[in-house]
């Protein structure tokens, strides 16, 4: 149904080859966007091209929001899909979308993110339980990544407090039964829930928002998520990353903090995880 | 911020002139398409202009889900425009997206839903809590329809076995405070769970999917759900009426199953409500 690589080996192989668990978040902000480009799809579409130019050897993943594009209408879409495009092969690309419908839409949404799109990865909402989720579980090389605790204020609300979290990450052990490749968003602003979820999920790959601009503690962070193997966290920043810089030398900024993330990351997983 | 009429305003006003609680779901399902009409963008949007032209005077709303659009991409999204351009102003467009992000993320969606493609209304998801359901309720003359209570059979599995309704028809209580037009989406194959939300919530405008192909009771979900003064069920279905014949007489057979369903709703709300 879905050729090429299954997204965990396409991951794991990248972050080894690139010695990097850092994910570049492709989530271009219109009143951000540096000197000389505009705040349109090709202009997007060009500023993207030099972000991913600029790092390519020093991640494992790209995620692009869709929201920054869908703004932008059609043309918009177009301006994602050429970014997709633009990604080295060998590196992964996941399509924050947060998705989630019953049954027959939901197998709308992940034709459009795996087949039109052709994501490696898309993540997914999984409030409307399984019937819901497992459209996306039969393209089996493609991974499903299903939100489990986000990294914003508001996840105190229903996630925390019902502990959500918990129950998310239980549901994705039985559906990583139908496909292997299912992950967690697992913000970096919670580092307790965050080691109670990889107790549960020892092997899972982790998409890690909230380390940049939302504040979360690196080293903690990492300490608290680290896989049983290997760290298997896949650290995004996007605004500290992209919009680093907003003159000239905005891809060499974007270098430079994606090298700093990087090496950041290492210099805590290569001591021994407590 | 978003001129025109207030979506809770607009919508009263049509089920009044139409004597209508009916929305119609446009979900163009590809392998259901009728005769001399191909799933491609440009057929799909001549489609969609039949079945609006065959029962814009039989509803009060249209609902496209933005799955049914995104699968043919750049395409789908301007066939997805040109469909809510192709509806009559005096009828409510509800977007139905289940959206749900971090704040500026969130904003970037409310921007593409509200102001590119121009909804009355659009669906989101309160999973991610307050501060990431904000950016859509700063507009305030648009409706923004909260699920709430989903209609699929994974329900159960993380809203009901949490109480997630109850909670969410609390919180939009306090988010009435900042947009008046919250809504709440609640499916129709919960009778016991709608009268329950219902209580908490007895003035707002409640989305009600699951009636037709999803087999909710109709009077049933008339009886549980109807608000204090007014009915304020907008019922949608989709297949049961947009792909009710595959053959030439395909809008014909749309208005009789709107028809059906507008009368199925007032013959029981024109009974004293149990």
């Amino acid at each position: 149904m879905s050729p090429g690589q299954p997204f965990n080996d396409k991951v794991l192989a990248c972050a080894e080859r690139n010695s990097s668990w850092v994910c570049v978040g492709l989530d271009p902000a219109p009143e951000r966007m540096p000197t000389g480009y505009r705040p349109e799809p090709s202009e997007v579409l060009r500023f993207n091209r030099a972000i991913i130019e600029a790092t390519s050897d020093l991640v494992c993943a790209y995620k692009p929001n869709l929201a920054f594009y869908e703004w932008m209408g059609a043309e918009g879409w177009t301006a994602l899909r050429e970014t997709i495009r633009s990604v080295p092969s060998h590196v992964a690309v996941i399509l924050d979308a947060k998705r989630g419908d019953i049954g027959n839409t939901a197998a709308m949404y992940a034709k459009a993110l795996f087949e039109e799109l052709g994501g490696d990865a898309a993540t997914v909402s999984p409030f409307l339980g399984t019937d819901s989720v497992k459209p996306f579980l039969r393209y089996q090389e493609k991974g499903v990544i299903l939100l489990c605790l986000t990294s914003n204020p508001g996840a105190r609300e229903l996630q925390i407090k019902n502990n959500l979290h918990i129950q998310v990450a239980e549901l994705s052990n039985e559906w990583s039964q139908i496909n292997s490749n299912v992950g967690l968003v697992v913000g970096a602003t919670q580092a307790a829930q965050l080691r109670a979820i990889r107790a549960i999920c020892p092997d899972r790959l982790f998409l890690v928002p909230g380390i940049g601009a939302q504040g979360g503690d690196l080293p903690e962070t990492v300490r608290a998520g680290a896989g049983r193997d290997r760290l298997r966290l896949i650290v995004n920043a996007a605004r500290s990353i992209i919009h680093a810089d907003a003159g000239p030398g905005f891809a060499e900024a974007a270098r430079r903090e994606a090298q700093r993330l990087r090496d950041g990351i290492n210099n805590v997983y290569s001591q021994p995880v407590a």
